[in-house]
């Protein structure tokens, strides 16, 4: 199973994608960047071209995307809103359920402390991916999170499943 | 000349399409309305679709979205700005350039005043356009204020072009 985690931005959107196994790896983590000075609906296309081609390329067969809105400014969240719309079209749009975790949820899963630092949460999936790295930029990162994040609940939700 | 405006919402978006005369005249108005029982990434889906099926029909020439993001609570900044998105991809797929205004520079221009009450620009719509009642729900109404906002932002640009 390939899950495609997702931290959305206008101008930087991070996508990362994990394989379910043991250990758990990483398939491919990166960011979409669109063009400041193009048109908003542009940057909002070039994006979704992007995701979409993401899609098609790894085949992941669950997504999921961080909810991010709290304590920035009024023009961060308008992008971060819009860019986070279109990235759940282009996953709902290939055929992919879209699973929403907020910030919280996300440290929680993958560090086991809901208030942890981004940094700590970032060591923390090069760890447990086995990468010899914090993954750069730190969005990508951030998405490999949301991708580990969905997968453990997915793994959880199973396990249940089987249990009963 | 076709100007369609959008009133952006998840579970309801406005739209509005006007077109250039003397006087000017309402196109076709109403709203999307998405099912609240179904996933954000459907119910954005349905957004987009509703939105490119209207766009295919009535072929509008430009395009304007109404910016609308404070003084709301979090979860509607949320979907406001995840159909915005998804708006402002349908438009921009369809060929369609789209401007962007804020609410007080639709009232400005809809009304003179820019702190006109709502009722003011919802009632200054139907006079302007020629109807007998104002367009119900509110949401279409408010999508036609944005329709005739950029229409005439266009026909002002116009002017200048010509007098130059």
């Amino acid at each position: 199973m390939f899950v495609l985690g997702i931290d959305p931005g206008l101008a930087v959107t991070g996508y990362g994608i994990v394989a379910a196994g043991n250990p758990i790896r990483a398939v491919v983590a990166g960011v979409v960047r669109t063009d400041p000075e193009a048109p908003v609906a542009q940057r909002l296309g070039e994006l979704y071209d992007d995701l979409t081609a993401l899609i098609a390329e790894h085949r992941p067969t669950a997504g999921a995307i961080e909810e991010v809105f709290a304590n920035r400014n009024l023009q961060t969240v308008i992008g971060v809103g819009r860019a986070s719309g279109v990235a759940m079209l282009a996953m709902t749009r290939a055929g992919l359920e879209v699973a929403e975790y907020t910030p919280s949820a996300v440290k929680l899963a993958v560090t086991g402390y809901g208030d942890a630092a981004k940094e700590q949460v970032q060591a923390m999936v090069a760890r447990r991916l086995g990468l010899a790295a914090t993954p750069r930029p730190a969005d990508s990162a951030d998405a490999l999170a949301v991708a580990l994040c969905h997968l453990q609940s997915l793994s959880l939700r199973s396990l249940i499943g089987e249990a009963r």
